[in-house]
């Protein structure tokens, strides 16, 4: 499986495990590392001084290349940035901001930038900036999301053919069946987020892992476009933004539903009822709650399976 | 490319050209039977003695077979399911209603039957109506759409698990390298309307083919919700949409601005300001307005090589 990605990353398999606020700890980003894969610490949603933190026993957990994935709008983005390059975290992966205001900094010091976007229009800026490699996210993903709403299967194609950069498909990859779908489409690999939330490694609380693989098809929504659009399952929380969004709520009224720490109440607290459960549509196909080198195991199994069926003339 | 559908229709690619109002006459329909697929003419957008004339045509311009689409909801339904059967319409595709009502008759005169659904709810509904395969369409389809937002990618692997059916998916679909990318995820085939719309013998106007290759990523919006979720170019028509949305409108309100022929409008008379321009997300990938037989032929052209792209191990 050696590639583009696995080569820039010096990684075993093509498989990047998404840096999601209040899920990816050290425990769940070494797990990915050490099972072959490249494992993120989510920045999103720690403290400078709780990152370090994190950093520093991801390192002791794995000798495997590990990175963390920063949101740019993030307060202490600086404090950040200065972090990520006194500790040499090899790899750093952007998003919701500006690739220009880091990318060179960052490379300056030997750390190698992936930079995450959600149309055609993001990837080229993304490109421009001097990336290493670009995550194409599509509709489907959890969390936040892009505008445009375009899916995966139509957004890979149009990104792969606009941009030289390696490229990273996300939203709606839980599989080795859509890996080989998303790379048959133009990807170099995948960023696979949800599937990991439902894993043993996953620092979610217990009961939001168990709402996603008990979740099913239709029940989440992309929603708060007003404010930054996020992908979400339909909760007590989600039905009562949906009256409020009856009264055609300006976006005060919206923030002043949203309130603050609802994320971390929903996914890192279990509160499934008043907190925000962001996860991706994907979270329809999963079934149970497994160890991280087990998600790793049964991906490489299904896409070598896939690939079989299509060497055999099966497909 | 012997399989289910295939042998099912008797044709010898599994592509199925989507029925698509105001686009699919019988000079579409034949043209695709002619050139190995599955034509349908769409009976969505016209009156009963019209549909006769283009069943009537097609007939004519095809030995191979060929299909209609109807939309349940039509005012006139039983009059077109009496048109189908007296004419011997070898396939019905069915869409917008309940798989129950017409099944059974349209059977029990030699008719195969397929439906379309957007959700794993809907395909075990139509499964159990007994239907002979099922298109299940995802969020970035053009025209009318579901409402659980399920994108094509994690849509297929869903209600390929829960139905025995043949199923072709539907959605986000134009090249050959997207059509094996979802026979991976479980479809046994596929069905394609954006591409055909781009095609010389789509019934479509010039004004609104040149439109859709002129189109771009993320230049199309899922819209009007309230009444039937819908997917069209962001022109002016939907602009005024977006400024009465401001407003917090009725659906009173909303039909008063649809108001009755936009769709014909659009893409049947080329009014590019006024009309509602049904298309799917695909419609960036697109660039050209090419021959039904050239379609078909570089898409079983991309479904090969992307096939010798896995047999030989470069994916």
């Amino acid at each position: 499986m050696k590639n583009k990605i696995t080569d820039l990353f010096g990684i075993k398999y093509p498989i990047i495990q998404g840096g999601m606020i209040w899920n990816s700890g050290w425990r769940l980003a070494s797990a990915v590392s050490n099972a072959g894969g490249l494992g993120l610490i989510g920045a999103g949603s720690m403290y400078p001084e709780v990152l370090l933190d994190h950093i520093k026993k991801c390192k002791v957990a794995t000798s495997k290349t590990f990175g963390v994935n920063i949101p740019m709008l993030y307060p202490n983005i600086e404090e950040i940035i200065n972090i990520v390059i006194q500790q040499k975290v090899p790899i750093v992966f952007t998003s919701a901001g500006n690739p220009k205001t880091y990318t060179q900094r960052l490379q300056s010091h030997g750390i190698k930038v992936a930079h995450v976007v959600s149309s055609v229009k993001f990837a080229l800026k993304a490109e421009e900036a001097g990336v290493d490699a670009i995550v194409a996210e599509g509709f489907e993903a959890g969390g936040h999301n892009g505008r445009e709403e375009t899916t995966t299967l139509t957004l890979i194609p149009m990104v792969a053919k606009a941009i030289q950069t390696p490229l990273l498909a996300a939203g709606g990859i839980a599989t080795g069946q859509s890996m080989l779908a998303v790379m048959l489409l133009g990807a170099d690999g995948v960023q696979v987020g949800s599937r990991f939330v439902a894993s043993e490694e996953s620092s979610a609380h217990q009961n939001f892992k168990q709402r996603v693989v008990d979740s099913e098809e239709g029940e989440t929504i992309l929603t708060l476009k007003e404010l930054a659009p996020v992908r979400l399952i339909k909760n007590k929380f989600y039905k009562d933004l949906e009256n409020l969004y009856q009264k055609a709520p300006t976006k005060k009224e919206l923030k002043e539903l949203l309130g603050r720490g609802r994320a971390k109440r929903g996914m890192f607290e279990g509160d499934l009822e008043e907190g925000e459960l962001e996860i991706g549509q994907v979270a329809g196909q999963l079934e149970s709650i497994l160890k991280v080198e087990e998600i790793i195991e049964n991906m490489i199994k299904e896409y070598n399976e896939a690939r079989r069926k299509v060497v055999e003339g099966e497909i």
